[in-house]
């Protein structure tokens, strides 16, 4: 009998939500467990968080609706992810973050209400809160200034400046399932996503570095497609790659990174933006590169109710997930 | 084989799905269709009808949840029951009629939306609307006065006066299953409930008074245990039982009505607002009088942040359903 890979991707958002739709076509054989960032703070997450004072609900929900399982699946992630487009005090808000959120007011503890969520949607996976604290996010930059809150990263007015240091505020101590599927993966995936503000407060949480230098699995790395200009303006593969290494104290076993090309149009649109396709300067050092066509075809449209900007282009998931995959 | 026998339970509100929780129990031999009148106007309901112009959803989420099956069916329960107590245009909304509301509008018709979070939630049993058509309720009471909205009967304001008619505005017709459901049905339960904001605006879809004449199984009337000083102010049993008849062209089978003790304190706070136990005054006459204890024990709450008013006395609901079930 084959043992059953297990697959720990950390992150949260989009960019990890792309890597569980595409590694879950391979559930036969491997289980997968999502970590998830909770010092989110903007759009309905950050609405609700204010409201209700419970662990933010955005990142968790998409990796829910990105495992959702079964007959109705599509149904299920499609109820997750609706996104109300009028009603006072509706308009904006994701159904699923209102569902986590009274789940989290029903459950004695916000990974409880995960769980429970996972049950009542048929969620094949594990979902966990990189801890179980609401926390602040502090952005340092170069120029002295400290800001505080994630939604901070997606805001333009903050573009273009060198972020030395974030931080979390109180500190916390990483959930204790979430350090034991770290210690225990096969593989552990890190990225696509915004590196300071979903990738990286991950490895913030007490006990998380300690877990990843415990773990005799292989560590991936998926760099992005594209600059982002008010978190990473002007880094290149390399710069992503040594603030992984600074973060989580550990050098990637294998770093993905895009080759494929990017349409003019969207480069275009990116560029308005002053964000920029990430350039490859990486080289072989300890570390294996893995080059691939890796840029999804379908073309992401910007809500106009969205509360926050969201990447019009996407790694795609299958073709990420056979890379992943081969990794095995 | 024993054939399964089809119950049809008609209302919408509370009394239904507490109609609904009895006959759950008893569902390895029955199957179960509740039909729910769809001119609700209030609470939540009514704010999600008015910003969203879709079928009212409260009482499809009452019954909903009363249906809910399997290992997580108290978490569903509590899930499309849940009611936010803060948040900006969240307060008082539930969370089912949020989820219902998302449903409408991801599916192509209110019956599809229904049927889909039956699919999602595990439901054991069908829930239909009377009609697919979002309508208002019209009252005509004896001094010529004419209200539009089923909130109205909510409204101790509009209380002691005398209702001569009530009528859907715009006309509307029953939804074919739900016809099909009353047609075929070995058991046909109306009521407990609001007379004339649950129970008989169901009546009203055209259609509904031929199904129920078609249909060759038991009609069963279920009289409330309180008068409602805005509906049915000063009505003896009696008078209940001529209304059921005038709307439904069909005289009950069987008449249930309770004889148990109300406590007395319950019926203090009822007659602070003028409510009073429905007198029995009904004598045999082609219908059957079916006489038991059916108080719930269980004292309700009255919640700070609803939106409309709720019965502090309630049908027990496995009293009730043996009674019924009894009657197969």
């Amino acid at each position: 009998m084959q043992i059953r890979k297990q697959i720990a991707v950390i992150g949260g958002g989009t960019g990890t939500s792309v890597v569980l739709s595409g590694l879950k076509q391979y559930q036969d054989m491997c289980d997968l467990t999502a970590i998830v960032a909770v010092s989110d703070s903007g759009g309905s997450t950050g609405r609700l968080r204010d409201e209700f004072g419970f662990l933010p609900v955005g990142d968790l929900r998409q990796c829910l609706a990105a495992l959702a399982s079964g007959k109705h699946q599509q149904l299920v992630r499609d109820l997750l992810l609706y996104r109300f487009e009028k009603g006072n005090g509706l308009q904006g808000h994701n159904l699923g973050n209102l569902i986590l959120t009274a789940l989290e007011d029903l459950a004695e503890t916000p990974a409880q209400a995960i769980e429970q969520a996972s049950n009542i949607f048929r969620i094949k996976g594990r979902v966990f809160p990189v801890s179980e604290d609401t926390v602040d996010l502090e952005i340092h930059y170069q120029s002295g200034k400290r800001l505080v809150g994630e939604h901070s990263l997606d805001d333009p007015a903050n573009g273009g400046q060198k972020i030395t240091q974030i931080k979390l505020n109180p500190p916390t101590k990483i959930y204790h399932k979430a350090a034991s599927a770290i210690k225990e993966a096969d593989l552990i995936i890190l990225g696509p996503g915004d590196l300071y503000a979903s990738l990286l407060p991950n490895t913030l949480a007490n006990g998380f570095v300690k877990a990843l230098a415990t773990n005799k699995g292989k560590f991936v790395y998926v760099v992005n497609l594209m600059t982002h200009y008010a978190q990473t303006h002007n880094y290149t593969a390399k710069d992503h790659l040594l603030e992984v290494e600074k973060y989580t104290g550990r050098k990637p076993d294998f770093v993905i990174i895009n080759n494929g090309n990017i349409p003019k149009s969207l480069v275009r649109e990116y560029e308005k933006a002053k964000e920029y396709q990430v350039i490859d300067d990486l080289s072989e050092d300890n570390y294996q590169v893995i080059r691939a066509d890796l840029v999804s075809k379908v073309k992401v449209q910007q809500l106009a109710n969205d509360l926050v900007p969201r990447s019009l282009l996407r790694h795609d998931s299958k073709k990420l997930a056979q890379v992943i995959i081969n990794l095995l």
